[in-house]
């Protein structure tokens, strides 16, 4: 039933991006072009370009926060605090952005903040997955030490790619599904330490999180790509700012089931440290960019961002934690690398 | 010099085979065509098929020979005397096969033995390099142990890819150097082990013998396709016994200059056991499938078969010797099968 309402929106979304003979089009018309012609379309390529490098730095900065904000082993401060904030400070962001939209454009009905019921009705879910999905995140550790929830979190490659054909109904190439397999290969090779196969005697729970997250993540990725591409004249921000509104209310929630008395006790910013902060606002900055990927690109770039983001985490981890690369990154990195060279070329083949 | 006088061959086989409107120019075709059509093609694409087959079942099972050989970690016979009586098995055969084909066929000019000077001179060369290359064969294991050198040993995939393209002449397409690459990472990544990255401080002669090594076996075999292409008509058994006839001639000097006193002390058989037996017989069955796959299909095959070969070898030792499965092994299998796949799938671009 989810499914068959997502399906509806694409098809709306489609109709819509074909009528509409506006910036927007061309936009989404750039996110399967890869030769761009005219400075129209390259300075599509560009913001998408950017929305892309931004997402994969701050990918990169936020695995090396987690390692350190968790030194200690355990988290001292409520988990559900910090990703209530972090929606709370997204959507600052948003409302800032708009403020700053609406004094130069004026209002007018793509960047206004009012919404119909029917926009609004389907931006709970994603929020909903997102919650579940980021609580799962600190708590898996219980079961899989840091290495281990590296090589599992690579099932979102394969979720993601999976959902991404069957509810957006986008086609990949023959190429590009191999290049996709390609990828989650060589992203568990480069992460294979002499310890890895200790991830196969992994706890059932541990595995079950896993798939479970790698569901949640992958479909939350294409829901929203799905919701936010239905209206691609609308405002990001606006998109944003609702998404991220639900967001607020499922942490707050969160907060009031799981840490209710903690926060009641030692107050809400208890065992928040510089660290914690700078988490908190990578995160926000991180969420924006994945919804601005999601707006300008596909779920497929993200992944391939994230992807080479693992790689580039390990690379800065050699200097901040002494780590030493293994025969097996370097291997892992070249299969990537082909991947995403394989991944471009049969993009072009795909529009031959 | 030596290129020049093979990029002539290359030519002249060239002409030969389009001018030449017999049974063995749609053979050399089916080397390139992807998609057979008629029952010719399709008994071509099946002698090819057979002769792969072949090949990548003995080069297995040598791998299994040769741990079995060493298991007392040192060779109590001479390998020199071993390397001639391949060489003399290898002739034994291929005149079997000719006296069964003068019986029906009669002696004709494509399967007479008698030959001319210009033929012949090129024969010594490929025997001479892999005299070279299966002496270090044996020798490197004093700097390199056995998951070592299976490591470095990829090395050969590189230089036969290069030295195919720069010899022969032939063109890849980019999608089959991109698999040619994976395929590299991809045997590599499977013969991972915990001490894997020991082979990054393997000696320099271990490096400089694996190099020099994958150079030799690049070179002797696009060499050797390059002389058995170059008579198209020609009958196999026939190239095959003047190949061979120099392999002796090269090993028995071998004899007198290595082991002679061993030799005539102890005897030319001395050390000799039923597993050196069967390894002789063994690379002797590879060599002349070796050949066939020369003639048939091309070193790119051969490369493909015996990389397939070492993943069946890892899994029979499973059963063998109690090996275990490492998560690197199923990662590079998978790399590896992707790249079998995009080969194919670029060879046929290739010819739109």
């Amino acid at each position: 039933m989810e499914y068959r309402r997502i399906k509806d929106l694409q098809d709306k979304a489609g109709e819509e991006v074909h009528s509409h003979n506006n910036d927007e089009e061309s936009l989404r018309g750039s996110k399967s072009d890869s030769i761009s012609t005219g400075s129209g379309e390259l300075s599509k390529w560009k913001r998408k370009s950017i929305v892309t490098l931004a997402l994969t730095v701050l990918t990169s900065s936020q695995a090396i926060l987690i390692v350190w904000s968790k030194r200690a082993g355990k988290y001292e401060y409520s988990v559900t605090t910090a990703n209530f904030l972090v929606e709370a400070l997204k959507c600052a962001f948003s409302l800032a952005a708009l403020a700053r939209i609406w004094r130069n454009e004026g209002v007018t009905d793509d960047n206004r903040l009012s919404t119909t019921l029917d926009e609004v009705s389907v931006y709970p879910i994603p929020a909903a997955l997102y919650l579940i999905k980021n609580l799962l995140q600190y708590y898996i550790f219980a079961y899989v030490d840091a290495p281990g929830y590296q090589i599992l979190k690579n099932f979102n490659i394969i979720s993601t790619g999976v959902l991404y054909r069957i509810i957006l109904k986008k086609k990949l190439s023959e190429i590009q599904w191999a290049a996709f397999v390609l990828l989650c290969a060589g992203c568990t090779t480069a992460q294979l330490n002499p310890s890895s196969d200790h991830v196969l005697q992994t706890p059932f729970q541990g595995w079950l999180m896993a798939i479970v997250m790698a569901l949640l993540s992958g479909f939350a990725g294409v829901y929203t790509e799905a919701i936010i591409k239905k209206r691609p004249s609308r405002n990001i921000n606006v998109q944003n700012f609702w998404l991220y509104v639900f967001g607020m209310v499922f942490n707050a929630i969160a907060i009031l089931v799981q840490d209710f008395d903690a926060v009641a006790n030692k107050g809400f910013f208890h065992g928040y440290s510089l660290i914690t902060v700078l988490m908190i606002l990578n995160h926000a900055l991180s969420g924006i960019a994945v919804s601005m990927v999601m707006k300008y690109a596909d779920n497929i770039v993200k992944v391939y961002a994230t992807s080479v983001a693992m790689l580039l985490t390990a690379i800065v981890s050699v200097f901040l934690f002494g780590f030493h690369l293994s025969l097996a990154f370097f291997l892992g990195s070249i299969v990537v690398s082909v991947s995403v060279y394989l991944h471009s070329v049969g993009k072009v083949q795909r529009q031959q």
